[in-house]
């Protein structure tokens, strides 16, 4: 007799299954929702050409060769030693010139020496890098139609980020540091430095992640502003956000290279002026333990 | 006529039911297990801690108050303009300097003057960042048994990083460098610089999203070795994998700092040696457009 039992407890059992599965469904979705909410509420200024490689899905192959700069073999080392006021000297002067450094956004179209930026990019290229990676392309942009062409990408990009992306309070915040969409000194500037990150390199063995590249590349872009404001130039560090696709199809760069970051380099234009910011006082930067 | 329908197909109604959640059931874990496998394959060496703040699910309120550091307020900047032949001879003498910078794993005990390290600190602190927000903090431990404390952590979570968290092919990479998870360098060393990296900001009206700050730390701490090496002293540029909420506490730092780097700061031992690197050259990592 269970036969006539069956459909009668049919409606019952489609009722629990429907509820089941309209549960998963609307965790589905929940789950999905608050990944994307997530993205776009907490970190809208993370470009998400950024990321670290891992939607190249990068299969990693033990690498049986010994690259060239990774070996066990060890040099002497003799860096120079300075007596204690002469450290004190040289510690106070650097301080002082570092904290006559501004970013600038005015700039002359004054020239500066090709020369001049090698060596503050080979300076750059002394920055110490995860496991000695090196994990970095500076990119060298002084051809006037090419910095036409960045500017343009840039300005067509941060014009929707301004609009659309970027949350009110950011947009309150960078406002009152008089900066939008429109950059002139894109054009004006002799030199534009776009630095990429290499998030893996290509062995022949196979792809090689860069372990801690953006932070490598990061302390390098330090060292470079160091190397700028030692020989007088200036400079504004930014991060154009979501134009690391279009830019690096335009300089044609491989698809390992992210861009991280873009310097204008030059002189400042005559009467230039910059925000009247203080810096934190030591006291609130450093803690002694 | 249509009941006797429904007992019919109530068979071919569940069993479409069923199918149907069996493939969303699926979906789900499948999405799941596949963002986990990515995060521990591709990228390993991401230390947990080290997330940007969206896992403090920041309610980022609109600042009604102008920061005192963010004003409209323009004032006129004059940086000091050289020479052709003057940037040239400073760019290259820069260079040469830095040039000479190598990562040191190997320490002298002897003093250092704690001025020299303040004013290391005052150069750090010239850095630019997002927003101006300078989102970092520089534990500087001299202390020494706060120095072994710091060691004991460091240590313990570096073995277990070897043994367990790390690819094999890291393993190899790193120990070709002769890096391994005792690190005698940490008591030895007259400073530890931690870097702690602010993910935002505690303003009266609420939290305060610090845009881009790993980079702008990052920055700083290039500028940061960039005077280090300018007065003579060694570091090397440690990124402690998993250690951020152990050395957190033990330094009592607040929720909104993250440790990024440390670094062990002094003179070079007697006899010093240095893995014997060469770094590219700067058609490697220069391109000009």
């Amino acid at each position: 007799m269970p036969l006539p039992l069956f459909p009668l407890l049919t409606p019952i059992i489609i009722a629990i299954i429907c509820i089941y599965a309209a549960a998963i469904w609307k965790n589905t979705r929940k789950a999905n929702k608050s990944k994307t909410e997530e993205k776009v509420i907490s970190k809208p200024w993370v470009d998400d050409d950024l990321k670290d490689g891992t939607e190249f899905n990068i299969q990693q192959q033990a690498s049986k060769q010994l690259d060239e700069e990774i070996t066990a073999q060890h040099i002497p080392y003799s860096p120079k030693h300075y007596s204690e006021e002469e450290m004190m000297r040289r510690a106070k002067k650097f301080y002082e010139l570092m904290n006559k450094r501004r970013s600038v956004r005015f700039f002359s179209d004054e020239p500066v020496p090709r020369e001049v930026i090698d060596y503050v990019i080979r300076t750059a290229g002394t920055s110490p890098s995860g496991a000695h990676t090196e994990p970095w392309t500076f990119v060298v942009v002084q051809e006037p139609e090419m910095k036409r062409q960045v500017r343009e990408i840039i300005e067509e990009e941060e014009e929707i980020n301004y609009k659309k992306r970027m949350g009110q309070t950011w947009v309150q915040d960078i406002q009152k540091m008089r900066t939008n969409w429109t950059k002139e000194y894109l054009e004006i500037a002799p030199y534009l430095i776009l630095i990429f990150k290499q998030v893996y390199g290509n062995l022949p063995s196979g792809k090689k992640i860069h372990y801690y590249n953006e932070i490598s590349v990061s302390i390098s872009c330090g060292i470079l502003l160091a190397a700028l404001q030692n020989v007088g130039l200036v400079t504004v560090t930014t991060t154009p956000l979501n134009c690391g696709p279009r830019l690096r199809a335009l300089l044609e760069r491989p698809v390992n290279e992210k861009l991280l970051l873009l310097l204008p380099v030059g002189l400042p234009a005559k009467n230039v002026t910059v925000p009247d910011f203080h810096r934190k006082p030591l006291t609130d930067i450093m803690v002694l333990v």
